[in-house]
């Protein structure tokens, strides 16, 4: 049993056993790309089809994302390793954008094409919880690239997934 | 660029492309024990400790949830597939409790003991969105077990992470 005040750091401790795939999100708010990596994001539903987004209030994403500005899930391929280093704090600003081929959406925003799977959103609504937001986007455009072979982060690192044998 | 009626479909190729943990939410609601394996969940916030996960309305967990229920998101090693499976359909009510070594969180709901972590949450809030509900619950109790090597769900088949080289 854990008292209280330890529930964060256990928690923390949990969250290192949890894969994630490893996704950037883009956006652009006043003609000025952004792009962030993450992992707290989910399918949400196919009817609408719908995605969501965890954002930390604190990340220069967070009062992009609040305008309602549309946005784009990239999931990453297992060689985009250094693109998810340079969106986590390692490059700033358009710099993120220097490597990588990306192309534009429709609504405008950046979306990466050589992502295993680039997920375009319009913002449909949020949620404020604690220090995070939730942003629920429904999925307006999908484009695929390449082989399914993604970039998973656990236990601080990044890993590869291996087919398991038929059981 | 791909027309409205075919995001669904589209949406469903794409997510084959993005590596999720296996998880088995369980509760209780009048002394019944619900389980259910599900991929649709995140990490939320440290401050305060919160969790979400998403459930189709038409699953026998959604009006369990709605209630407002305790729940708890036991997160899987790579050797429970056959459990995973069971609480996917296989097995129906309470015969997902037959195997697994399950005890009860204070709460009274159950949770796998042997899963890699088990993140015990009160109800604190949910949302419904289309065809799903989010449900966000605030951690009051963590256990955890074991070697970190998650389950992983993956273009329709299970996998094991494998570490990726220092770059």
């Amino acid at each position: 049993m854990v008292p209280e005040q330890l529930i964060g750091p256990e928690l923390r401790l949990a969250l290192r056993r949890l894969a994630k795939a490893v996704v950037i999100v883009t956006s652009k708010h006043d003609g000025v790309r952004h792009a962030m990596a993450a992992t707290a994001v989910s399918e949400l539903s196919i009817d609408p089809p719908s995605m969501l987004v965890c954002v930390n209030k604190s990340a220069s994403m967070h009062p992009v994302l609040t305008t309602g500005a549309p946005f784009c899930i990239n999931i990453l391929h297992v060689s985009q390793e250094a693109m998810a280093r340079s969106c986590s704090g390692v490059l700033k600003g358009e710099a993120r954008f220097e490597t990588g081929r990306w192309a534009q959406a429709r609504s405008g925003i950046p979306y990466l094409l050589d992502a295993q799977a680039a997920i375009v959103c319009d913002h449909a609504t949020a949620l404020e919880f604690g220090t995070h937001s939730i942003f629920i986007g429904r999925v307006v455009e999908v484009h695929l690239a390449g082989e399914i072979d993604p970039l998973i982060y656990m236990d601080g690192g990044y890993c590869a997934a291996q087919a398991l044998g038929k059981s």
